[in-house]
C-alpha cells in the first residue's frame, strides 16, 4: 500500500514530551503511522510517498471522550438535580425507548463527535447494535457500554444477555473500531448475581468494566446504607473492580480512602466538568486523582446532561473548574488537559498502546485544526509556545477541519463525508415525537407528576 | 426607502415574554425594527417589502457583551492569579503598547465578535481612536473606554486628557454606532482629583462610568486600607457612582451592604464567569444581584482572560457557574441567561431603549444562527420549546450564519463582509514581536522576574 504524508504547520503530537514539530509530518501506511517528523526528514525517509501539506492547520491526536451517552433528550430535561431528573426524565426514556429511537441517536452523537475532532467514544447506549451499525458507517472508534439494569426495579434497561450477544456479534468488529465493554447504569441496579455474571462476562472476553460512581452526595448515602462503607470500597467488595480494566464515571465525591484504594486497583475516571456543573452535582477532584497516579480522562457525558459533545468545550471546562473549585489559577496546566483529553484518556480505557498520541506504530486517528482563526490568534509555536493554552481555552469542535480515523478521511473541510448529516437530523426528528408521546403516555399512567410531552418542568 | 423583510422558522424576540414567533419575521426600515410577527401577518402590513426568507435558521437580537479587553495577548499569560498576573504580563504590557499595537488588536477583537453574534461590544482599551476606526468599518456597535490611570504610579495608562480628546472626537460617531464613556482602570489608579475628573467629564457628556470592582479577595483588602470599608462604599465616598449610568465589572467579592448599594444607586454588572474561573477570582452572586433588581449583563473579558470572545460560549459558563457554586440545578434559568447577554446587558449600558430585543422602533441589531446542526437537534418551538436550553448549553459562535446591525449585513455564511480576516490576522502577527520584544526589554531593565519573550512563566 502506498505511504500517504499529511503535513501541517504544526504537529502537536501528544508524546511524552508534549513534543510539537514545526513544519511537521505525519506517514500514513493503511491504518497505521509509518513516520513523524518534520516534513522534509518524513519525505527524505519516505521518497515514494504522496504529500498532503496543509496551509494554516496544525495536526493533533483524535481526542477521547471518555464518556458518553448517545441520546436524543437534548434540551428537554433542564432544571433539576442528578437524581430527580433520573426520576422525571430519563428513566421514563429509557422504558420506552425502541431500539430505532436508539440508533437514530448514536448515528447523530457518533457524527456530531467526528465533526468536532473526536475519534474515540465511550458510549453507555441502549439497544447498541444500532450504534455498532453507525460506527461502521461513521468511521469513529467506539467502545459500546450497554445501560444494564439488572435489578428487578430496574428491569427497563437493558439487560446482561444484552450485552453478551453484543459482545459475541460487535466486540472488535469494524476492523477493529467497535469494542464492547460490559457496563451496569449504577452498582445497585443491580443484584448481586448481576454482580458476578457482569465481572465473569468481562474477564471471559478480556474486556472492560464501565458504571457511574460517586456522583452525587445522596447516592453515597444509599451505597453507605446498602453496603456500610464507602462507594469505591462497596464496589471492591462487591467484585466490581476485578475486570482487567475499570472505567468510572464522574468519581465526585470521594475520600483519601476511595483515591488510594483507585490508585492501587488501576482504577481510571471519566471526568464530566460540564454535567457536573450542570446537574450541580459538585466538583470532582481531578488534581488529586492524577496525583495518586489514576488515569482521568475527559467525557462530555450526555447530549441531554451537556448539551453538547465538544471536547474542545468540555477541556476548556475541565481547565476552569479546576482552578475555579482550588481558587488557583496555575492549578491543571494546559498541557495536562490536553493530555487527559488524548493520551490519558486513551489509558483510561486502556489503548494508550494504540492512540491518544501521534508516535510511529499508532492508529492513524488524527485531526487538523484550524489557525487561521482570531481563536488561534497570535500564535507561537515551540516549546513556551502558546498553542496548547488555545486549544484548550479557544479553539471549539467548529475549527476541525479533516477528521482521519485509522487513516481514513471522515470529515473534510469540515463537513461529514461518510453519512448526510441531513438525513440523520431528520430521522431524529421522526422519532422523537413517539418517544415523548409514549414516556408522556407512561407518565400519565404511573402518576409520577406533571411534566410537559417533551419534558419540560411545570 | 423600501422595507426588507428577514424572516426564518422561529424567531426569539427576547421581548418582555421571551415570545418565540414561529415561521416569523422582522421588517426592517433602514436602520430600525418596522415590524415584528408572523411572517404572513408582516407581509400582508408591509406588501411591497422584499422578503428574504432563511430556511433552518432563526433569528435573534445579536448579543451586548458588557465587558470586554481588546487585546493581542490571547494565550501568553497563563497560570496566574489576577493580581499577579497583572503585574507580571499585563501591566508590563501597557507600558510598551504603542497605537498601531492597539489598532490591530481592536479591529480582530471586533471581527471575532461580529463572527460570533455580538453586535454590541462594552471595550476597556487602549488608544482608542484605532477602535473607533474598526468600529465604523467592521460594522459594529461599540462602548469605547480607555483604560486611564491617574495615579503616578499607574501612569502608564491613557490619561483623561486621551478619553475628553476621544470624548470630543469619537462620542456618537459612526451613525451613533460609537459611544465613548469614561473608565479607570480600578479605583485606586487614580487621584482624586482624577475621580472628580472622570465623574466631571460623564457629566458634562452625558455618558457613562465603567470600571473593575471587587474582581479578587486582595483588592478588598486595599480599599478597606486605603478607603476605610467595603469596596462599593468607597466608590460611592469617592463620587464614582455619581455618573448617570455606572457599569462596574466582575463583582465578585459583595457583601449584601454593597448589593443593597448598587441597587439603590443603579449600578449595573458585567458579569464575567470564564474570566472569574480561570483567573481564580471567585464566583459573582449574580443571582442574589439580579434578585435585587441590579442590571445583569454577561461579558467574556479580554482574549487574554478567557481566551475567546464567544459570548454563545460565555452563556453556557454563566449558567453552569450560577449551578454549579449554588448546588442547584436549576438556579439561573436559560431564559435569564438569554436575557442577561441580550436586553439586560442593554440595560446595563442605558441602551435598552434601542437594542437588546427584536421590537418595533428598535435598532436591526439581528443575528441568525443556523438550526441544522447536532447541537440544535431535535429543535422544539413555541412556548416549553427547548430553543432556549440549546441556544445557551450547545450552539456556539461558529452556528451564526448572518450578523446585522444598524439593518446592515457584516456576516452572511458565517463570513466577515467587512473587512478580510486574514489582513487582520497579518496585522497582528506584524505587530507582536515588536511588543513582546519592548515587554522583555523593559521587564530585564526593570528587574520583574523572568518571564519568556511571549510571557510564559518559567
Amino acid at each position: 500500500m502506498p505511504i500517504h504524508v499529511i503535513a501541517a504547520d504544526f504537529l502537536v503530537t501528544m508524546n511524552a514530551d508534549n513534543a510539537v514539530i514545526e513544519n511537521g509530518a505525519v506517514a500514513i501506511d493503511g491504518d497505521r503511522i509509518a513516520d513523524v517528523g518534520r516534513l522534509d526528514d518524513v519525505k527524505s525517509r519516505h521518497p515514494a510517498s504522496t504529500i498532503r501539506r496543509l496551509p494554516n492547520r496544525l495536526i493533533m491526536p483524535g481526542l477521547v471522550n471518555a464518556h458518553l451517552h448517545s441520546g436524543v433528550l437534548r434540551g428537554t430535561a433542564e432544571g433539576l438535580p442528578v437524581w430527580d431528573w433520573l426520576r422525571m426524565f430519563i428513566d421514563p426514556m429509557h422504558r420506552v425507548l425502541q431500539p430505532r429511537d436508539a440508533e437514530a441517536a448514536a448515528w447523530l452523537c457518533y457524527a456530531e463527535s467526528v465533526l468536532s475532532g473526536t475519534t474515540t467514544v465511550v458510549d453507555m447506549w441502549r439497544h447498541m447494535e444500532g450504534a455498532g451499525r453507525a460506527a461502521r458507517q461513521i468511521g469513529n472508534r467506539t467502545v459500546m457500554v450497554p445501560y444494564v439494569g439488572e435489578h428487578p426495579d430496574y428491569d427497563y434497561f437493558d439487560h446482561l444477555d444484552d450485552t453478551e450477544r453484543l459482545l459475541e456479534t460487535w466486540h472488535g468488529k469494524a476492523d477493529g473500531r467497535v469494542e464492547v465493554w460490559v457496563g451496569l447504569e449504577h452498582a445497585f441496579y443491580s443484584t448481586e448475581a448481576g454482580h458476578e455474571r457482569a465481572i465473569s462476562l468481562a474477564k471471559k472476553f478480556k474486556t472492560g468494566f464501565h458504571t457511574h460512581s460517586n456522583e452525587a452526595e445522596v447516592e453515597l448515602a444509599e451505597m453507605q446504607r446498602r453496603y456500610g462503607c464507602r462507594s469505591i470500597q462497596a464496589l471492591e467488595k462487591l467484585g466490581l473492580l476485578d475486570a482487567d480494566r475499570t472505567l468510572l464515571a464522574h468519581c465526585v465525591w470521594l475520600d483519601d480512602s476511595e483515591i488510594e484504594l483507585m490508585a492501587k486497583r488501576g482504577v481510571a475516571v471519566a471526568h464530566n466538568p460540564a454535567s457536573n456543573m450542570k446537574l450541580a452535582s459538585g466538583y470532582a477532584p481531578v488534581d488529586r486523582l492524577r496525583a495518586a497516579g489514576v488515569a482521568v480522562g475527559i467525557g462530555t457525558d450526555g447530549e441531554k446532561e451537556n448539551n453538547n459533545l465538544d471536547m474542545f468545550e468540555e477541556m476548556k471546562f475541565a481547565s476552569l473548574l479546576t482552578k475555579f473549585a482550588r481558587l488557583d489559577a496555575a492549578a491543571l496546566d494546559s498541557w495536562d488537559v490536553m493530555r487527559m483529553a488524548t493520551i490519558e484518556g486513551a489509558r483510561a480505557i486502556g489503548k494508550d498502546h494504540e492512540i491518544g498520541s501521534l508516535e510511529v506504530g499508532k492508529k492513524a486517528d488524527l485531526i487538523a485544526v484550524r489557525t487561521d482563526t482570531p481563536r488561534m490568534t497570535p500564535l507561537f509555536g515551540g516549546t513556551g509556545g502558546n498553542l496548547h493554552h488555545n486549544l484548550v481555552h479557544a479553539v471549539r469542535g467548529g475549527d476541525v477541519d479533516i477528521t482521519m480515523i485509522d487513516g481514513r478521511i471522515v470529515v473534510e473541510s469540515g463537513e461529514l463525508k461518510t453519512a448526510s448529516m441531513a438525513d440523520l437530523i431528520a430521522e431524529v426528528h421522526a422519532v422523537v415525537p413517539g418517544l415523548f408521546d409514549r414516556r408522556s403516555k407512561w407518565l400519565a399512567q404511573n402518576d409520577k407528576g406533571a411534566i410537559s410531552p417533551i419534558g419540560q418542568v411545570g
